[in-house]
Parts: structure tokens; sequence; C-alpha cells
């Protein structure tokens, strides 16, 4: 246990793991409540996040001028830099004592589970040096799969900009009819894959995509080439989204299925040729389709980077809410006291905002508080809005070694029986994340007689 | 030649090949100037293009109400339906029957050089059976290659979506370094690749794309590895963007790399697995960086069909342009007559119109003329405008037995003397066409001292 710091402060703030489209919103709201609350001495920021830390590189985001946020606060990916790296004790203990030499109480650190695993050892290193530190893990993660967290922020701009893109396919497959697979990211969970189901336009029957796979069902070669072949059947067109993490039993094994296929066709790929895991995706999936369903034009893509960083797609609720998780970090720190109302931003509630003024704590993560299920399946949708709470790191990171899931996955209750598509649930959890899509509409005119004049 | 026609008429149109994110707003551009002009009787639309055209299945566009047009007029893909068919002289002869049931005397064409040569080889057939028929070919391409045109309606907003998208992968290859390879369309010209050159933000002199690789020049894996091992030892990562059509010389002939690539392996590609071209190309480059340089992070990526119906990317003068083409196809039958202005929209110019009006002609190509390439080069850019205007339809698609070139390349003056990037030329050329793109700026801090408290 730490004691409650009542002067000005110092605090520090990194960035780590894969870029999102709202990562620097999250700074600046760290930014503004450090600022605001007139007792932030220094805002002490790590360039490429642990590397910085180790390496004892900050900026003082203390000094950042209009003309600075102006530059950055809409940019796309960690302005600060990023890294991956779980840092070890003896790193957890230069970090602790790079802390120190800058007189830092408080460190935020943004990313996903990683991020939070990585400040739990932090927090641990800092306790067996007894430097009285407080450490907060603050979300971020376009897979939204970070336990204890109903979504987090990067998540809803990246399945915006994937809807958004499928119903742009949806135009293009019903121009020139075909077979078409678009593989996203998502390599642990099926929440982004999924979001491509906000693509169709209910009008109409047809709308694609007409089969989601995810990684939470296992792969069948055999079932999927029946799927495709029974859509386009039935509407003469398929359109078909893959989580990249889709994978079958090898040896009783959840195995990649770009590795699973590698394996089956003896040797250590396709020819010897080394796989980049999602690209080779698709080339097998337009394979597959190809040799079982004869004179179909079948065409495969992969989103690429574009997905995570879509700032022309981020979405109106990302956006608040990346900015309240920093601004809620620096409240838990004790820095700021919002007085005695909610201060969450609109449409992102702090119930226990109060109990975070000036507490006493080791630190803890920042979580968006999950929905209940019961209310997605069975309510009906109400003004959304999202709750902010704090709970401690290893609920958000359990260390590996204690064997607990490191992930969420998609709920059941957001998956079809069938396995190739979403529910009602899913659309009532992801809808007002994602925010209103643009679908369009058709021509509907009549055929005119063979001999009309 | 045929005779001037002066009551009301039934006019045809006909959308063909790949989808753009603009060509129904060519179909609106055809719609509101027949009904303008008050002398279209009907406006019989082709389903399905050259499919429609030969089975005889029409709809009438003059029926269109306000609800319909705003359903499909920002739509992207054909809203009529594509098809990709060069028709036979029998299958010509048939479309000829068909128009001719419809009493059509003029028919408008949407498509690239292969539409054009499918509009040559129906006017051919109407001129043998001695039908008085007007063939029209309206430009669309992504591709931005067809003959005598400067650039054609759908390039704009594809150039767009990539420099946008490019924008975005530059911070996140900011965020976390390494080497970044993008695969975008344009199978034989480079205008699209060119594009994303945009996206670079000039303020700072590492930013990317670094390495722009294009099918007018012939790829060298040594070369290649040797540029990005450069640009990484200058700036610590390195974004490449690759046409989908590079390609090297085997046996003498331009052959596709990943084609090349398969060959040189012995057998028919990658272990005998079929190649699905562009997808396997970013796969196989990233094989090649990894191999010639050690312990560097390399990712690949491959633009899939968004890239060409980016609705969200539309170019403001590519929506201009795109609606002005169909509707100058409208003139130029004869149908419409503007009075003694140029009736062009905003930002295109009709200059040639009054010739236009009542014209006797057997049809024609409508071009966007090309600028001067000595203003491109040595210019000083003016306010853009696009010059419209009609040409033979075999300039822009000579018949294929003629052995002339069927597509435009990249001029030299586009292309820099090393071959991996444009030149200021290219940035005038499609600077306009593309329009601003967001560019984001970054956090320039000074690093603090490392005991400052």
């Amino acid at each position: 246990m730490v004691g409650v710091i009542t002067g000005r402060m110092n605090i520090a703030y990194a960035q780590s793991g894969g870029p999102t489209a709202v990562i620097n919103r999250t700074m600046m709201g760290v930014v503004d409540a450090a600022l605001m609350s007139g007792r932030a001495n220094h805002i002490f920021a790590a360039k490429h996040g642990p590397k910085g830390l180790i390496e004892n590189r900050f900026v003082d985001l203390a000094r950042i001028t209009g003309f600075q946020r102006e530059n950055v606060a809409n940019a796309p990916g960690q302005a600060l830099g990023s890294y991956r790296k779980e840092p070890t004790d003896e790193e957890a203990a230069t970090i602790v004592c790079n802390l120190q030499r800058h007189d830092i109480r408080a460190l935020l650190y943004n990313g996903g589970d990683d991020s939070a695993r990585a400040a739990a050892i932090i927090q641990a290193a800092a306790a067996s040096s007894r430097y009285e530190l407080q450490v907060f893990h603050v979300p971020k993660t376009i897979d939204a799969d970070l336990l204890a967290n109903d979504h987090t922020p990067g998540y809803p701009s990246a399945a915006r900009f994937l809807a958004t893109a499928m119903s742009w396919i949806d135009c293009d497959n019903r121009s020139l009819p075909g077979v078409y697979i678009a593989v996203t990211m998502g390599k642990n969970a099926g929440f982004l894959v999924a979001s491509t189901a906000l693509a169709r336009n209910p009008e109409y029957e047809d709308s694609s995509p007409h089969l989601i796979y995810m990684p939470e069902r296992l792969f069948d070669e055999e079932q999927f080439v029946h799927d495709v072949k029974r859509v386009y059947g039935q509407f003469g067109r398929c359109v078909v989204a893959v989580s990249e993490g889709i994978g079958k039993l090898v040896d009783g094994k959840f195995t990649e299925l770009v590795v699973a296929l590698g394996k089956s066709l003896g040797g250590d790929g396709f020819g010897g040729l080394t796989l980049s895991g999602t690209i080779s995706l698709a080339d097998a999936l337009v394979g597959i389709v190809k040799e079982g369903i004869e004179g179909v034009r079948v065409r495969g893509g992969t989103f690429g980077y574009e997905q995570r960083v879509a700032a022309g797609a981020v979405s109106p609720i990302d956006r608040v809410e990346a900015y309240d998780v920093g601004r809620y970090g620096v409240y838990a720190a004790g820095l700021a006291d919002g007085g005695s109302k909610n201060i969450g931003s609109c449409g992102v509630s702090w119930p226990d905002w109060t109990s975070l003024s000036g507490r006493t704590t080791e630190g803890g993560s920042v979580v968006i508080v999950q929905r209940p299920m019961n209310e997605l399946v069975n309510g009906t949708p109400e003004q959304y809005s999202a709750t902010l709470n704090l709970v401690p790191l290893d609920v958000v990171a359990p260390p590996k070694a204690k064997g607990l899931p490191l992930k969420k996955f998609m709920p059941p209750e957001f998956i079809s029986p069938n396995g190739t598509d979403v529910t009602p649930a899913f659309f009532k959890y992801a809808g007002p994340l994602v925010g209103d899509i643009e679908r369009f509409g058709r021509l509907e005119l009549p055929e005119v007689g063979p001999d009309e004049k």
C-alpha cells in the first residue's frame, strides 16, 4: 500500500503493443486530466513504450502546445512510438529505478493484455524495492478480447472500418457475381470478423457477408465448401469473411489453418516456402473453393494494417471512450477530483469515480464494464453508455504461469448455432459501438418487355 | 453515316467491366441529361451489361424515381450489374437485333478499353445490317490506363483510397518500425501504385511510402533487397508500395513476378499450389526481404476489392467528372442541346459541345483530354479543369489484330530515374484528381534529461 500524495507530483505514460486509430486520444485524455488537475508537475511519456522505460528516454507531455496537440490528437498509431516487450525482472527493476530518477509516483501503461502484464511486473518490482509507485493499465486493443472488458478502445473503429469496407464489397460482388473471401485480423477472438455482419443491409435477404468464420469454432474444409456452395446456389454469389485466427485440431491441439494445411501437404508448409500467416490464408481458402466448386469466379483479399489504424473510420463512441479511459486513469491515480458529480464525458459513466478521488491504491486496470449478457440476449436496446471501473491488474492479465485464459473469446451467445454467423445479441453488442454504417440501396426497376418501344 | 434524329427517341445504356466507386454517377449523368432533354422516350439499361444486351434484358431508367436515385447514385459498383465479355460477331448481330426491337438509336457503353472494343464491334454489326445506330463508349476504369484519356472516372477515387490508407499505414509503421509491403491493383500500368506517393507528408523527410514499384519498370529481386536495406538503414523502417503487375523478363518475355518466381522454383508454381496472383505477391516479397535482411520485422498486405469500390473515399473531382462523361455521351448522341454556353459541370469544360449538338455521327468515345505533358513537367500548377471530347472508338480501343498497344502506360516523365519513385510532374498530374489527403503530424517534444524531476 502506498500513501496518498497530496501535493504536485510527476506521472508517467507509455503506449505499447499494436497501433489503433484512437490510442492518441487516450494520450490526450491523460494529458488533459493531468494538466487540468493543476497537480501534475511533469507528464513523462516514454518513447516507444517499454523500450523508453528501460532506456530512460522520456518527453514531457506537460509541455505540449496546442499546435502539437492538433498534430497528433487525431493521428492513428502511437505518437510516442510503441514496442512489444514483456520486461524481465531485471528490466522491471531498471524501469523502477528510472521512474525513481524522475520522481514519478504513478505510471499509466496503455495497451492490451501483454501491457497489463507488464504493468503488473513493474508494480511488483516497485513493491520489492519499496518504491511508492502506483501502476495503472489503460486498455487498448482492436481485438476486443481483453478480459473483464466489454470491449476496448480501438475495437469500435477497426470494426467500423471492416463493416464499411464490406458494405462496399457487397456492391462489388453484386456487380460481378462470384465468390469473394475477405480475411480480417483477430488471431484469438472473432469480435472483429463478426463486426463485418454490420455491413449487411437488412432490407435485402442476399446482403453480405453471407458466411463468417470465427476462431472460436473449428474450421472444416469440407463443411466450408458445402457452405459456400449452398450460398452460391441460393444467391448466385457469396461473400465470406474469415478471421486470420481460424484453425483446426491437429493431434488434438488447436492449430492455425495455414499451418494445419501446410502440414497436411507434407513438409513444413507450401513446398518449403515460409508462410506469413494471414496472407496465405486467403490464398489457401480460394484454392479450396476453386477445387470444390467448378467454374466459379473466386477471389480473395486480406485486409492489411489499414484496418487497425483507419483514421477515416473512427467511431464516434470510440473517440470518446478512448479519451475517457485516459482521463479515468489520471483520476484513479488520485491526481484529480471531479467534485460531486459524474465527470465522465458525454456517453461515458464513471459511477465509482468518487471512491477514486485521492484513493490509496497500488494501481489497477481501467476497464469498460461488461454489459450484462441477459440484457444483450433478451433486453430491448437502450441508449448505449459505457461504464468505467478500476479492477486489480491480475483480473485483466492473469500471470501466465497460472494457466488461466489470457484473453476473452466471443461468448457462445454471439455465435449462431451453425457457427457461420452472429446472433441478434451480437448486433446489440456491436451496433452502438460501431455506429451507423453507410449501406447502399438498389435499382429495382421492373424488366421491360422484349419488344417494348 | 446515320441521319440526324430530331424527334423523341430511345437510347440504351450498359455498364461493363470492373466496378468503380463512381460508375453509378455516370449512369445518373446519362439519365439526367436524357430526361432533361425532353427527347428521350425510354432509357433502356441492360442488366449485367453485355449479358443483358445479348439476352434482351433491360430496365427503363426513364422510370427512375427520386427514391431509386437516392438508393444508387452514391452506391459503388454497377447498379445495373456488370459482366466481362467481348461479343462475338454473332452475339453483336443479336445485340443489334435486340436494340432494333426496342427502336434504340443510340447505345452508351460504359467501361474500359474492352468495353470500347465491344462498342466498336456492335457499331460494325449495326453498319453491316444497315441499322441506323450510334454507339458511344463512355470511359471508366480505376487504372487510368485508357488510351487517349488523361485519366478515367474511377481512378481518382481508387487513388484517393490508396493514398489515404497509406497515410494511416505510415503512422502504423512509425509506431512499430519494420518493413511493410503493400500490394495495390494496377496490372498493366503504375498510375494506382504511384498514387500512394500522395500519402507522404512533405514536412518529414522519412514520410512513406519510401519505395514504389511500378509495372513499367522491370523488377529485380537483388536491387529490391538493396533498396529496402538502404531505406531501413536510413530511417529504421521502410514502407513499400508495389503494383500487382510488376514482373521481369523470362525468356525475353515480360512475365508477372509471381509466375516468374514460381518458375524459378521449378514446377508450375509454389509446390504445385495454384497462385492467385496479387495475394501471393505480397507473400513472395515478404519472403525475399526476410531472406535478404536478417532480423527485421517484415509484413505484407494486399489491398482487396475495397480499393476499387471505396465509396468513402470518392474524390470530389471524380464525382463530378463521372457524372459529366455520362451527360456528354447524351449530348454527343444529339439528344440534348445546351444552347450557346459551356454546359459542362463546375470544373469540367466541354469546348466542342456545340459541334456535338445534333451532329451526324456513327458514335465515338468520350474522353477526358490529356493535359499537355510539358505543362505537367515545366508549368506551374493552375486551377485544374477537365476537358471532354469525342474521338473515334478505335483511338481508345485499337482492334487487337493490329498489334498496337491496347492500354496506356505511365509516361517516363512520371517515373523517377531510379525507377522506385514518382516525379514532381506526377504530383501535378494526380494531386488535383485525388484532392487533399488527411496527413498526420508528429509529437516533436524534446527528450528530457535523465534525472529531470
